[in-house]
């Protein structure tokens, strides 16, 4: 039976990992661990989608007599579920330094809300020096969470050689994770020539590895299983990244801006290099939307514009026929995975799949 | 006996450690492995005065007949020397980031270098936009090394109680210098008001854990000494990192230029929060002072005042006898090490008190 994890439970994981790193700093300035409470607040409310993941999978993966215990006791299980929000945390603080943004989930993000918490006073004009102080803020608690998220993983009480293979997990999730990261920056710099190739394995790198593949193949070795069936883990979760990020560009162009949370067309907007904006720039329309690739002030007539002319041009239909493609992958995987696994995961795993191809936001 | 370790053993090293992270982008972007290249480059030629204590400390600690062997095998001594030097480098990569800096030991800095690297053509004129671009891969490069610096602690074939203690140093390292460094930057934005007492903690914090406690324990740890001997080290390290950092505030007053190689006076022109102004701040020149801190243009003229000014308000030999006080207290310190420590140790540690106190670069 698969058991519904209780986001409180993994909350209170994350608020312990952020107590442990703020004792830490126990009589230190008082403005550091103000900052480092901030952290933990922005931290908290995401949709807990990699926590639970990992945790649903161990859930049902795991021999029921030979399962780490998550209520109550201390347990390297509960502990990887929130170095792995934590992780997922850490990055956002940098990318939204790299990205200048102030902004996350439709609330401001920990850099705009240090910036204004570290207000003197009412009559505090300047804004723009808090700013660039809190995204300093962020870089150094950036590093200190992902410090924290290593010290977790390294000292699981666990057999050696199982560490180390969570250890290689991790150092695999980050190192993709990076390059998909500077890939994305040097893609809207112009520095690397926007060919389709590379935008889906910067989009591939950024999130598919450490969003699907470290929760997936995590559960996997602490469940016991060897590392080929964990590979198969790892496969599948490289295909949920692209079924996740082709969604995702989706809705940037063509979701309900009220349930996704974003501005209309932000990736256009920000000139982002999307899927959606590799296929148009193959088509007669291209010299039509580049106009408006990287305007941040379109009005709701360049919207509409741009809106048509990525339908006539065919991206739409190009992009739900890959994100169908890719979910019909997804479940030949998931067979794969049936082959060897309780009946249960296939369940799990399939209504992950429907709810990935589904999402509104 | 007391051995010299070469310079080019610690470089080979460090190289072998980006060769590690290097190799493990293979077959990504090419121009991620260009900039991992840059890095490698800009990490090497520096003094090595980090892993230098570590592996001369531990040479003498050691006991002969159970040292870890570092010619020719490989050896976690080798790769903890080689982390230490590298977690400095990551440090020094989000430093430059935070303090928008381009030059780094008199040259181009990582950032400067990469921006210049990267230019399309000659006549590529969009500096500041390949700078924006070369600081985020600042940030994502430092994030690599600071992840790799992790797993290098995290794999050491060791005992596991063991591998705890050197995590336990690392992650205090770590965590002292990024408070120290959320504390200079605070400092230096006005959002934490120049107390002395909070002056001298951030230079303690922001340099003296990682460069003489991290070393120095580790050393002490490798060669098999227990914690209650380790903390000795620890306490001596505390103490170096002051004497260190004074004379940094020393010579960037009224040192010889040529030979440090920065601006004169260049930490009044930044507005940094020295034991030279915290002392300055008290004493009746500080308004004739004030007008200049914080103002990179300064003329000769200008400089020979403020140079005059710190003289006479009793700066100058304010820090000559706060150098000459925390001298001797290191010196006290190597008493007490030396009641448990080979002959070869108090030898070792009394050249390195001389060396920081005389340093003239």
């Amino acid at each position: 039976m698969m058991v519904e994890i209780e986001t409180s439970a993994i909350d209170y994981e994350i608020r312990a990992m952020f107590r442990t790193v703020i004792d830490k700093t126990e009589g230190h300035h008082p403005s550091f661990r103000k900052a480092l409470h901030i952290a933990a607040n922005s931290a908290l409310g995401g949709k807990l989608l990699r926590p639970r993941l990992f945790l649903d999978l161990y859930e049902v993966l795991a021999d029921p007599d030979d399962k780490f215990r998550y209520d109550g006791v201390e347990s390297p299980v509960k502990e990887i579920a929130a170095a792995i929000e934590v992780l997922h945390f850490a990055f956002l603080l940098h990318d939204d330094v790299i990205d200048g943004d102030f902004i996350r989930r439709g609330r401001p993000n920990f850099i705009s809300r240090l910036a204004q918490q570290s207000k003197i006073s009412t009559d505090d004009h300047h804004d723009a020096e808090r700013k660039e102080w809190a995204r300093s803020s962020a870089i150094l608690i950036g590093d200190l969470l992902l410090a924290e998220v290593h010290q977790i993983f390294a000292r699981l009480d666990l057999p050696h050689a199982k560490r180390l293979q969570l250890l290689d997990l991790l150092d695999h999730a980050i190192t993709d994770s990076i390059i998909g990261e500077f890939m994305d920056v040097s893609l809207s710099k112009g520095l690397i020539s926007p060919q389709l190739a590379d935008v889906q394995q910067m989009s591939r790198l950024k999130t598919a590895t450490y969003t699907f593949e470290l929760p997936l193949c995590s559960a996997a070795i602490m469940a016991g299983y060897d590392p080929q069936k964990s590979a198969e883990f790892a496969t599948l979760g490289g295909l949920l990244g692209l079924l996740f990020q082709f969604q995702d560009d989706f809705l940037s162009a063509f979701g309900n801006q009220a349930e996704h949370g974003k501005d209309e067309l932000s990736d256009v907007r920000e000139g982002k290099e999307t899927l959606i904006i590799a296929y148009a720039r193959k088509t007669a329309a291209w010299p039509l939307i580049q106009p408006y690739f990287g305007n941040a002030n379109l009005n709701k007539e360049n919207i509409r514009e741009i809106k048509e002319l990525l339908v006539t041009c065919g991206a739409q239909s190009f992009l739900e026929d890959t994100i169908a493609h890719t979910a019909r992958l997804c479940r030949d995987q998931i067979l794969r995975i049936t082959a060897f696994s309780p009946a249960e995961v296939p369940v799990l795993l399939n209504a992950l799949v429907d709810s990935l191809e589904g999402r509104r936001s």
